[in-house]
């Protein structure tokens, strides 16, 4: 187990990691990883916590990843969802959040459609100087930092699965595919991948990757890594590891998408358009896929060039990792 | 620990508790206190027992509250929602009842929007001469028993935390405002308040504490400590405690009541209107609150006049003094 | 224990169970029958696995008795609902199984309203090479085979409680009564009854019980033992158990029933028809029941005949020994 110690309370935001933070998720990650490996898959790290899953926005899939993570750690864990709860009745979030601060929960894992949330439980919390952690799991258009997580460990781990390490990705080409502009997973991943020194492609239809986004990203001091293109194949062309997003149907009745059978011609990534970049290329996606739109369908069940599975179940790795990370505030022998 | 003996098998209500079974509960939920101050905040009195929550009717807040404390006194539990169970397929309620007696549930927490329906289970209980215990978590308009113990336990500790004891409330004037004639919380409330020895006064608009309401609280032997007000200030006069209750925005549809706005200028809480009362004044709601309805904003987050959160906090305390009771049948060492 | 060894990886259907398998199911839940009457109720067996139950159909009773069963092994239990699921953002069924291991999950227990699909998530799981198990926990109107196994394991461990066993039933006549059509207990039920020898009457009226199903029926080895009526009394004429069949409300709207009040005169079980069977006659029904349909309301309250609640109680029984085996993988000391 790594010797760092861990100082961050909440995790809202890949924005501003370290190194060193990346390093340690990474390595704990794989620490993990090896204990998800053994008969007995339980450790007993968290044992008499509360982990409380706070889902405003339904989540079956990244609830069940955190579920069964807390698990592992033999922490308890609650399910909170907005539809069944009192929010029809009037309460407000931060209510809410306090009420679940008051029955004694020591981590709040918190998903909802709107940028901020978990931020603003999270200075709630601490604007009452109490040791509760708030980890976002998706908010709005914001971030899904252990999404950026768990595929910064699918990556590194591929190339070194004994030492994940930030460092590996340096110089790497990755190509980011889809709905930029709505989403939070794309978000996450720039920070990260920008840290490990990568060089990001950014590709989608221009109402995908408006100029003004892709202007406030190029203006900042990650402007020589980062790139943008209202094509597919610059983006493609020599890559290592090609991400797509999850395109929301939803986006076609806006007028953002002219249909989903134009969009795979365009931006789905086939085995032929693979042939762009270089030979081992590998293909992420964070799930649920739409089959035959962002990626055709043989491909993604193709291990040669999916890291589909492989994201799952590093998911619950990372995210045993960072709740044993905030919940035991140090990082010691597992 | 007390050395009582506890003899009640199913805690419906509150209308016969004894003073030793409110000592015994509130001496008790201190201990459990203690234990959620550790850092493993875990017992093991109920390994291997199943609590099943069977909420016929959603909450959120009081299902995570038992689901905390029956996983702090270790049992496994089950949770029961009605919407997506087999009541929408015309089984009745008593079988769904022994259908999980049937399957090794020891106790049932149970919630319904119709009064009775606990003490119904409670009676097919006894008459199939199981021991499976039933405990009350809200019935129509009926009572709250556990939410009646746990203001009682608040306040009671507030005044001496070490030693809570419903002897401390002799005396004092509380009051309780809001919407009595739909309130369960009320009800348990009245029951223990008036058996502490405390001064009980009632303040609604009439359409929500009509006259035969009144009368037939003050035909009983408790008349000499309970009043009925149609108006807010003579109940707070002096008061050392104000209790406020949730108001059902239907009531307003059902004109019942004229507007919010009104509502809350004559009957919210607010810092001017605590001046009546006692310097060291409390105000407790049972949640979810209304802000700006019930109570002014601002008073709620004051931490000077608000138990909102200690409520909580005790609820989990007080269900595990419950379900300890009611699931091992006496007391002796925790 | 017996002795046996388990080789069935994955239990989808009792069509192919051969009298050994019943027998170890039948004496391994007889064994966890009596870890139940402890008061320490669970084993350690499972613990560290992890048991996913997928619902894509709701079903209350079925995924608690799963759920509970689980938990006595010490097996982490994660809850899938449709309703809430990424199956309304277009994922496949496939694509959500296969999530679902990726995390981790040991034992699949699946329900889904088409016929097929626990088998065809087997299939995949197989394909892969992974050591997941997959339980069918009701199929369409294909199989519910663990529902057939508690009706085999209630009915054998009233004749033998000590050493239930399939050959206590050879001889004994078996009536099935209702909506044989559409009803997977059915299925179940008749495989597991033919294999031990006893003799299976089914009636219901010709809708539910049409010729070509009864010539299917007929056509098989078993001949000689299955009969098909379209009137109830020849079935119950000296019968030694009945099973009825729950009715879906929904046939009588499908125009296959005249109402449920002449259904109950027909083919509806009460005291007076039960006078044709034999004295000490038992009657079965996999619950929920519509009282006064299927059965009469003071009948199914009645311990000498009915053996409803004593089915829910075998049904964690049995479903212990189902995940024991293929959890564990073989029988050896519990």
């Amino acid at each position: 187990m790594p010797t760092t110690t861990w100082n961050r309370h909440h995790i809202l935001s890949l924005a501003d990691f370290t190194s060193a933070e990346y390093n340690a998720v990474l390595q704990t990650a794989a620490s993990f990883q090896e204990v998800l490996s053994r008969r007995t898959k339980k450790v007993p790290t968290l044992q008499g916590q509360v982990v409380a899953n706070l889902f405003f926005e339904p989540s079956t899939r990244t609830r069940s990843s955190f579920e069964i993570a807390a698990k592992r750690l033999s922490a308890d864990t609650l399910n909170f969802a907005a539809a069944t709860s009192s929010m029809t009745k009037g309460e407000t979030i931060l209510d809410t959040a306090k009420t679940y601060l008051a029955m004694g929960t020591d981590i709040m894992v918190i998903r909802h459609k709107d940028a901020g949330v978990p931020q603003a439980i999270a200075q709630e919390m601490d604007r009452l100087g109490v040791k509760v952690s708030v980890l976002n799991a998706g908010d709005g258009q914001h971030e899904h930092p252990s999404q950026g997580l768990l595929d910064l460990f699918t990556i590194s781990s591929l190339i070194d699965s004994a030492q994940p390490r930030i460092e590996l990705l340096a110089g790497k080409k990755i190509a980011i595919v889809g709905d930029i502009l709505h989403s939070r997973v794309a978000r996450s991943n720039i920070w990260s991948l920008i840290a490990s020194g990568a060089e990001v492609h950014l590709a989608a239809p221009p109402t995908l990757l408006p100029k003004f986004f892709a202007e406030y990203l190029g203006a900042t001091e990650n402007s020589q890594r980062l790139f943008t293109h209202w094509q597919l194949e610059p983006a493609l062309e020599n890559a290592d590891f090609v991400m797509t997003l999850r395109l929301q149907k939803e986006r076609m009745t806006a007028h953002l998408l002219p249909s989903l059978r134009e969009y795979h011609q365009l931006f789905g990534i086939t085995r032929t358009k693979l042939k762009l970049c270089k030979p081992n290329v590998k293909v992420l996606h964070p799930g649920p896929v739409n089959r035959g739109v962002e990626i055709s369908s043989d491909l993604m069940d193709d291990p040669e060039f999916s890291l589909i599975q492989s994201q799952v179940t590093s998911g619950v790795a990372v995210r045993m990792a960072l709740l044993y990370f905030i919940g035991s505030g140090k990082v010691s022998g597992i």
